[in-house]
């Protein structure tokens, strides 16, 4: 395929929270022999790229490293164009290919290797943090570590399912709900909530789904909600809750990256249940978990979960094909990533934000 | 049996930090259709009962009920003296019987029924707290879920065993440290540390005992713990974790009520580890968890532990009647509880306090 | 209610595989004190009916006892009519009850209270087995397991569920298939694969269903299989199950009482894939297994599975109440039972039989 | 280091159950670019060496092929003396090396990506099956699949836990008996047997031993089984194991090979419990499992179990690096081997054989 020798890139302008992204002319990448390059068709577009293009996070030490070179970006979705001199058979061009937050993984320490978690991987490399993202038309990533798109899911949807479909998968997974059992979804008709609603329906939950206005109430419901719960008409949502469950919920999904989101959780539980921990707040002084007399009394657990393994990705990608889970899309292209990040910022993106990068 | 109408018991006078308890003589309680009245040879003298005492946790709604005429006590052990009506063949004069903070659970209720855990029954009566406790020399049981004393086993060691020790081992079994993986036990050389330390060593676990002082270390390592990290000449407790556990800690039980050791715990864990939250504090401000960040991209998990089933409490005296644990004991009598209730307050009692009930 | 002193049962005449039922006019049992009296409104009829009343199972020592008078059934539904004197405010008269399999449990053994699974308790009484069943108009039942028939169930589904699709739901949980994962159910179409079907796809799981014919076809796929395999065209039912699974099936449920059905089923599973065991032959040759070589080096789990726990049971219930289970029932009375039992010799019993019993 | 182009080796001649081996030279091999060349110190003699020299599983599509030159051997420890073009900082001569029976996989496939079991990877290649073993001074590994030999564990103690060691050590953690509760272990003097009391010991499980003999009574004790039951002197060993149960072991472990020890193991379980096949028959009718009436009224647990993952190796070597299991070493050179072979069909051979290969 002809490959050019430069590409447009979204690349980070300015810093902290004012910072932005500018369209510019960049150096296509070569691949190292382990990497294939993927033409990227859709990327989508993450809180987490606006939590690292506004360096949020880093009272924690996290914050994007140079080598990406202001791109940021991990939810991509494309075809191989080349492929790294040792790929050999595992990948050939016109393959189409994924592009997740994990770039690559070292497949030699504990966590590689042993039978539970690669996402641990202490030398992982993630795409759009340690190295350059899906936000540019040619984007490298690990031959071993890609993912295979099948048929049956278009780009534009499988670039969201990268990290915002995996990530609400396996959180419905870590929340141990079983068929029959409840769930409750703050945030259900946002861009993660929607998509945990999808996926906990398909596992068979009970799904209530909490979130505000009657746009987001036809929303839900259509996706599979059985209950829903709305905040600013409902004035006591524990007690709502409580009513419908007897008991309180088996599992609540923290997507919100807030305070309030993380206090009022565990008061939704049922003894034994399950919050699950997703969204990352820029607050350092939050904390998920609850006073000792709760989560012990009650013996609750508290889990943390972020993204998933290659074969969560896979299985995220099955419930799109199979069309059981479909992202709602806001559409655009590399030009309105700076409107994105304001509308994430005012909380008022419809689900996931995806861009169209290379024609 | 001759059983006397009145009896010696150890009551509530006072109110909040300044309670104490006062020996006097109360009349000996009638069973129920159901019950059986044990006459309580030792009764365990656990954290928890000075929590009541003092009215700790009344923040949250959990207080010392009328019903209990100021008898505290939950970790009874003695010999059945008298039957309910209803008991029949369940029970028998003579037979030797142990007293739980669950005193009786309601055998209806979803809890009860689902094959999970009755330590979640709404409607459960708890010895000390909604009924008269172990601190007087006959007190009165649930029938059906009263725990029969197996053979091997001093009603001295049993009593503690009732609440700390199964909550040491319940606590264990919850951190899903498998055999030969490392667990992390700050305050080893504590009342519930020492009983923690050695279920986690009959349990196949690694154990790291964290405590201060040469006397807590030879104890510590002497029941079993493989490195003892002395928190007074150690100056970087999480260093030396990650040092001697290469990525930290697969478990690490919190027994202290303190702030500090609820901050610190979750910084001790490798990816996917699990802290257990067992001290109660009676500050309402500390909150069991970590920051989001930490626990998402660790995966970590923080549970709440708190006694056990009836069947728990069975495993957990088959440890000692094979020899595998012993509680450390400082013994007293009814008298002596006040000056255990300062030791605990100082954190000076050594091991678990036991108490010579009747003669 | 005015309950009468006699009352139609169907009672066993004749021995082995000729014995039949008869109906005739017996006395109507008093409850004790810790019982309930059901007028039965319908009663299922199992597989296992059939089996006990032809004595069957003899050889491995199963036989209906002389306790039961000859009158068989597990799977009732009805209204209370007379309570024990200690059953108090747990039933009233008028509230609908349901009998199942397993009348009575102990509750003091391990099974019943250690947290997993009454239904081993070494001594359970069994309705139609150890006590006279639910083939008459007036059966007894333990007040404290018996189960509370909810809103939206009627009595002609919730009879077949008490056994038949109880232990098809719960055949499913242990295969320990996951949403997205395959299942195969052969017999699909039968009166026990045709609820598994059911509780399968509610349950996420991708459901192949194999028998044969076309209105098994259909039936099968209207109940929600994703693939139907008919064994009476598909020449190499092995082969198929791969071409679909690639790998070979998560989980098989062998329903059949056949050596055929058990000598397959291995073979369809990938590695790490779970066979339950549900039926029972009366061929004390046929071993639910596999040959080491193929058991080991695939790793394979054979598990048995029968009945289910009394939550178990309104677990089941709750997803008919959600409309997402219903038994395909073919009615019938009393007088209707010798018919169904020859019809379920020659497996051509559509669904479930369910028999009308009080008028 | 100095490699000669010539080494000893013990070779395959004849066929079927007269095969021998015979010591002859042969060619040093020159690794792969993944791969390297560890000169074997010791290797292990395992029972399935003699299935493959012998072909005892032809029946199954199971025998040694032609690239392996009839050299078998899969239980290998000793050092990297070269290292191929691609290995880099993974390995350099002169670390220790330990070559399992799974010398490689593919790293793609389902199993080796999904988090749980690289074992069952369908291209796989096994030392002494498809590719050379380590009956040969000089012996080829996957430099990725190779293990890490830790400090404190004997290349002659390594060798044996390569598969021997590995295999006790994952069905003990198949069994799923925990901390407390009874594995049975016929055949527990055995080569397979020792290692599986030391390891179920180790992780807490209360072990029964069944073997014959006072000198297997004695070393069984000695390793830590807690009751040992004499099969040459104990009539009825089911009710034995009863009468020490109360119901029946939580587990049983079958190594051994033989129709009986299958038939019998299921009967030895209380409900619930769980049969883990290790021992692989030559007999082709063999079948490990239960009629269903008693795997199913009991919910048994039937599961095979074969070697494990890269982690468990490691897992099974810290054992003996922290001196809780030891493989018990009955000693010689190649030229032993026949004579070794001779003692294990016999069932004469004590502990483990461990063969001294290079000098």
């Amino acid at each position: 395929m002809g490959i050019p020798s430069t590409q447009r890139a979204a690349v980070k302008v300015g810093e902290g929270d004012s910072a932005k992204v500018e369209v510019k002319s960049i150096e296509v990448p070569q691949p190292a022999p382990d990497q294939i390059l993927v033409k990227i068709n859709y990327s989508g577009l993450c809180a987490s790229d606006k939590s690292l293009l506004h360096d949020e996070w880093s009272f924690s030490g996290v914050s994007m490293q140079p080598q990406t070179h202001g791109v940021a970006g991990h939810e991509g979705a494309g075809v191989v164009v080349a492929v790294g001199s040792d790929v050999k058979d595992l990948w050939k061009e016109g393959d189409r290919a994924g592009i997740k937050w994990i770039a690559s993984v070292c497949r030699k320490c504990e966590f590689c290797t042993n039978g539970v978690d690669e996402c641990h991987c202490p030398k992982q490399i993630n795409s759009g943090f340690s190295i350059a993202g899906t936000f540019q038309e040619y984007a490298l990533t690990d031959a071993r570590y890609a993912t295979r798109l099948p048929d049956g899911v278009k780009d534009e949807e499988a670039g969201p399912i990268m990290c915002g479909g995996v990530t609400a998968y396996v959180a419905c997974k870590r929340s141990a709900v079983k068929p029959g059992q409840w769930i409750v979804l703050p945030g259900a008709g946002g861009g993660l909530g929607h998509l945990a609603v999808q996926y906990a329906k398909a596992m068979g939950m009970r799904v209530i789904a909490v979130d505000g206005g009657d746009a987001k109430r036809d929303l839900c419901l259509k996706l599979g909600a059985e209950k829903f719960v709305d905040f600013t008409t409902v004035k006591d949502v524990q007690a709502e809750i409580m009513k419908i469950t007897t008991y309180g919920a088996h599992g609540v999904v923290v997507t919100a990256a807030s305070k309030a989101g993380y206090d009022t959780a565990p008061q939704l539980l049922r003894p034994g249940g399950t919050m699950v921990a997703v969204g990352l707040p820029k607050d350092s002084s939050v904390i998920a978990g609850a006073h000792p007399l709760l989560l012990c009394l009650k013996k609750l657990n508290v889990v943390g979960s972020v993204v998933g393994t290659l074969k969560d990705v896979e299985e995220a990608l099955d419930f799109t094909a199979r069309d059981l889970v479909h992202p709602i899309l806001t559409r655009g292209n590399l030009e309105d990533i700076n409107g994105f990040l304001d509308d994430l910022n005012a909380g008022k993106l419809a689900g996931r934000a995806v861009i169209k990068v290379a024609a």
